[in-house]
């Protein structure tokens, strides 16, 4: 898969030099923009999403490899739009181990400036989303299809963002966060990659239904893990700081579960190290670290099922299999 | 064309009425998300882009009225989600004569989240504007060049606004508000609409050409004529506050050939009335009045001349030149 990623980056690379190059002459500004938004997205690391469209195309029997590679960067683009987004609301300073998209344009514009034009740039990366699908030379109703499925699955995703938004002021139960996990994380992280590219190959609806399962299976755990590195992990390999959903208010399943009025205290707040430290053992000893992760091999096994009698071949399967595992077992 | 109007916005109310019972049983924060959305939409009055797809359409030999009618929502749609996030940069509190969309927001989530769900909403919106194509009856190539041309039509709007927001920063000179004005406004108002209609028909790459000099020429128009009325136009009319641009500290046209000390000074800072009227003097006795309506008159006969050998039929001719004309008259 590492010969996959390599190719994803170098089709990357390729897609940002072509806007930089339209640009040069019409606007150092929006030139700089799109330096800033592509040192962003060089950044991210497995990509994953652009795997799973990948993998979801040769799962439907598409052969066009080095078509499909080049589309895939839309998943990418994609995912670059909804973290910049994102990070405005939670007025993040760090991402993939450097400055969000907001911070790096603050020195410039300053705080409301940098953040407005954060938002712009968003919005043009959902734009340069579209394209690379738009652009590639797969049959028009399949392309049509996907295309459609992208636009869907970036709204699910927003109104997960809404609810998870919402979700700081109002009481959460259960339900309520598995369903921000479900629209915030699974469609477009596993499902949504799977199936555009499925769509690409001209999937059948069985198939489209089995990703959906296991995408939503997996997306859940998924959450849940990165929840879990979230406040137990390594600030170096997360790449963004430990606690930090602490500090925001969110009510993850972890704090949920560990039902404490001091770590429910903390919410929303800056925390000291200590604090931090204080926070995991009560989480840890209430049982819900373990509850967590418990859930999270339940979903993973959930997720293989789930492929169970699709037909698609073997390699394919075998990956998708083995990356359940792997989402159980990261550690970054 | 009151007719087609009519029809739009029944369009429009069935749309909305579609994503409000969906998202009932999902989320009441997102219920309410939509029905502000909806109250924005509803509230915006002439309906211009939509009324030019169905134009352009027409214009290229377009016969599914009906179909085309639904279709051409997604303008408006794509119209309201540039204006809640152009409404954030620039923290209007009035639109359409009713509250922005993260004025609506604030009593319930304060003045952050308030902005940060107006963008997300602005999302949402985004999305939204690509089902109507998506779901229309036409050619899936049509469909597929329609809604290539509208994310690039959305791309480029963008480009406009960074360069706008970074122009309050930076000296702009009359080539920078024309770009402004060529991206901000002539292309997702004017050629845009009508080269999505057209393309949607099968439209020859002569109409099309003929549509995006056409637009270039009137949406420069009507840009000048939209900062005449902001500083020189009826509050009620115009729906928003009279002299925001130069609160704002954009620099208008009208502000740069002014070529005033004192009106310079008064740019992004708030102002008394009388320092409006002293403003609205200076660039009447400047002269700086008359350029911008000289150079709308001369920009609405290019505009003419440019569809003079388009092959359409008599009556969407005579509709476009209409409009040219009427960007010149119109009070509002």
């Amino acid at each position: 898969m590492q010969r996959y990623k390599t190719q994803i980056e170098k089709e990357l690379k390729s897609f940002f030099s072509e806007k930089k190059k339209e640009s040069k002459d019409f606007s150092d500004e929006i030139y700089e923009a799109i330096k800033s938004l592509e040192d962003f997205t060089m950044r991210g690391g497995k990509r994953i999403r652009a795997l799973l469209m990948i993998v979801g195309y040769k799962s439907a029997g598409g052969k066009k490899l080095q078509e499909m590679i080049k589309a895939s960067i839309a998943a990418e683009l994609v995912h670059s739009f909804l973290l910049i987004h994102d990070d405005i609301i939670d007025d993040d300073d760090l991402r993939r181990n450097g400055p969000t998209i907001h911070k790096s344009f603050q020195k410039r514009y300053g705080k409301k400036g940098s953040s407005d034009l954060a938002m712009i740039t968003g919005d043009i990366c959902l734009c340069y989303g579209l394209e690379p699908i738009m652009d590639s030379r797969f049959m028009a109703d399949n392309k049509l299809k996907a295309i459609n499925k992208l636009g869907k699955i970036i709204k699910h995703t927003c109104y997960g963002e809404f609810i998870d938004v919402t979700s700081v002021k109002n009481n959460v139960s259960v339900d309520d966060i598995q369903k921000i996990h479900e629209y915030k994380t699974a469609k477009y992280t596993i499902s949504g990659p799977l199936q555009v590219g499925g769509m690409l190959a001209g999937a059948n609806n069985k198939l489209l239904q089995d990703f959906e399962k296991y995408g939503l299976y997996l997306g859940l755990a998924f959450q849940l893990k990165d929840d879990i590195l979230g406040i137990f992990g390594d600030e170096e390999r997360v790449g963004k700081p430990i606690g930090s959903d602490i500090v925001e208010g969110k009510k993850t399943m972890l704090v949920l579960k560990a039902n404490s009025k001091y770590v429910n205290s903390l919410l929303g707040k800056k925390m000291t190290n200590r604090q931090l430290e204080k926070a995991r053992e009560i989480i840890r000893n209430s049982g819900s670290l373990d509850y967590s992760e418990k859930l999270i091999s339940d979903l993973v096994i959930k997720a293989k099922n789930a492929l169970h009698d699709s037909k698609m071949p073997r390699n394919e399967k075998e990956f998708l299999k083995f990356l359940a595992d792997y989402v159980n077992t990261r550690k970054l």
